[in-house]
């Protein structure tokens, strides 16, 4: 998490960085304590000998603001929820409270979000399948603000702690199961690809078929967002093939529903005509009809230990090797998967 | 939004308080700003004579937070999910930030979430469901932090400015549109009876049978809260009546769900031996199979206008009158309701 500094140079005093900088050590404080009354160039300057030489500020739990951030993707879906829930059990445990963000396209005048982060001073960042560049971490970094990541979008570096879910193994177990049922052309919905939980679970999907001695078809296997309207049109896509799957493994439940929809509107029955299975097990899948068969992914249990850990990380002394927790994914056997329709 | 004050006592300078309270001028400025090295007797003398003298805090633009506060009554399911969206989006237009509460049992060592709240100075509070006691009224009065209720559980009373939905309005459409498909026994499941929503749904409900010309049969009405589980239990009980109802008017889309799980396990099919209303159109209402016709509640476009009141209110240099306001809703008919089963 430390930024690299220049050979030799350990520490450096707030008033060392002022006379590199050519301004007073009282500005270097007020662009430490994220104050606006500095100009933009000499704000950069001591910015960047602050990052330089990796100066960490003293005294950080004493001025801490009593909230702990979280960053999200996209805030949408009951899939945020579980996860909001999670860091805010933590959150109310400790005292803290929560501070929500879209990263999306957030410009906010003169101001970037890692600025505020900054001025506001929490406890810790949760980012949710969201990531910081190189400024924002270092930023963060010289003023004691740690983070981990949840889920991470893509592969945030092995000095980034972050929190999963085993996705491969979830996609493994979901397609084992519709094999065993019997099914032996299964397609797959995935997520984004450049996600890396979505290519996890499509290389569970092909990892199950394989050891089964099935054929892989790629052409069985598309990849669309999160939401439901890629399930429907994706499932279209695969359903209207002359030669259609039996079975489908969707990226997630939202993608599950969609796919539900496309089986309606062309007349397949679930599980009859077409075993469905999702990824993530929100409250919905509960509730549909058929209930959904899913991989249940632990939401809340991993906000709640993502919070727990960046609160960890801000109240030890010491750097501490980064970590990286998977926390077990499972099968929930429901209602949206029979053995396949006799040919 | 001004506590009562003593007659004749228009106005308090900060001097004045602190004389009256037997304390510094600055031992009063410190209380006002949420500071902790104030005794507790000294921080309560202080705070009543603020409160009683309606001192409301000068340059309060200048020391606030980039924040704004919502509180939730409880934190779940995707209808919170909408509420947090609309919040944000205003949030990210003014260049805020959201911090988020459960108001539920939030007790926090040595502080409140009044003081809190108060400590951090947010641009103002959204409370979802959720109420002030006349303290933390007086408290967030005091520092003006202007807040507003959305969707208020009870009656917050003339002074507190709301945003809310035509609950009475919505029950009225749904079960027309039921009378006018032919039902003549139909059942309704409230939400919580505290919940003046609940409350002016079900009464809307009653009109529609009572305009035209239907018995209003009051063991077809039950209540519990608004959760999946309170529709399946209680949809269980009227559809288990000899003389079950052909169409059930649902509190809210969770509770339709439920009812939707109630009717599978009885045999029940939806819309052809049971239609169904539900109330707020979740994105779940689209995706469940069949479809659920419901009455849409603008959860956002409430939470978008809530969190607008709530900055233009501490925007402004005087006070206005409260204000009330209930955005419409809209019955949006889709599969779960057809004409009753012919008897």
């Amino acid at each position: 998490m430390k930024p690299s500094k220049p050979a030799g140079t350990q520490t450096a005093t707030l008033a060392e960085i002022a006379r590199e900088a050519g301004v007073s050590a009282p500005t270097v404080s007020k662009v430490l304590n994220g104050r606006a009354d500095v100009s933009p160039a000499t704000r950069t300057r001591v910015e960047e000998l602050l990052r330089a030489y990796g100066y960490r500020r003293r005294r950080a739990e004493a001025s801490r603001s009593p909230l702990i951030d979280v960053v999200f993707h996209e805030l949408e879906s009951a899939w945020a929820m579980e996860v909001i829930r999670g860091v805010e059990n933590v959150a109310r445990d400790a005292g803290l409270s929560v501070v929500l963000s879209e990263s999306a396209g957030r410009l906010t005048p003169g101001r970037t979000w890692a600025d505020q982060v900054a001025a506001r001073r929490p406890h810790g960042v949760v980012l949710v399948l969201s990531e910081l560049d190189e400024s924002q971490r270092a930023l963060l970094t010289s003023r004691s603000i740690p983070f981990v990541v949840m889920d991470p979008a893509g592969d945030p570096g092995p000095d980034v702690p972050s929190i999963g879910a085993t996705n491969w193994q979830g996609g493994l177990a979901a397609t084992r199961h519709l094999v065993e049922l019997g099914h032996t052309r299964i397609g797959a919905i995935s997520g984004p690809t450049r996600m890396m939980c979505s290519r996890a679970r499509v290389d569970g999907y092909r990892a199950a078929l394989e050891t089964a001695g099935l054929p892989v078809d790629p052409s069985l296997v598309v990849a669309g967002d999160f939401h439901h309207d890629a399930g429907y049109r994706l499932g279209l896509e695969l359903l209207r093939r002359p030669d259609r799957p039996t079975a489908v493994f969707a990226g997630n439940d939202l993608q599950a529903l969609g796919l539900y929809e496309a089986a309606r509107e062309l007349g397949l029955r679930v599980p009859e005509d077409l075993s469905v299975v999702g990824f993530d097990d929100l409250p919905v899948a509960r509730w549909v009809g058929p209930p959904l068969t899913t991989v249940r992914q632990p939401l809340t249990e991993m906000a709640e230990a993502a919070a727990r850990l960046v609160l960890e990380l801000g109240s030890e002394r010491e750097e501490r090797a980064a970590t990286r927790v998977e926390l077990a994914t499972s099968l929930v056997v429901r209602s949206s998967t029979d053995v396949p329709p006799a040919a």
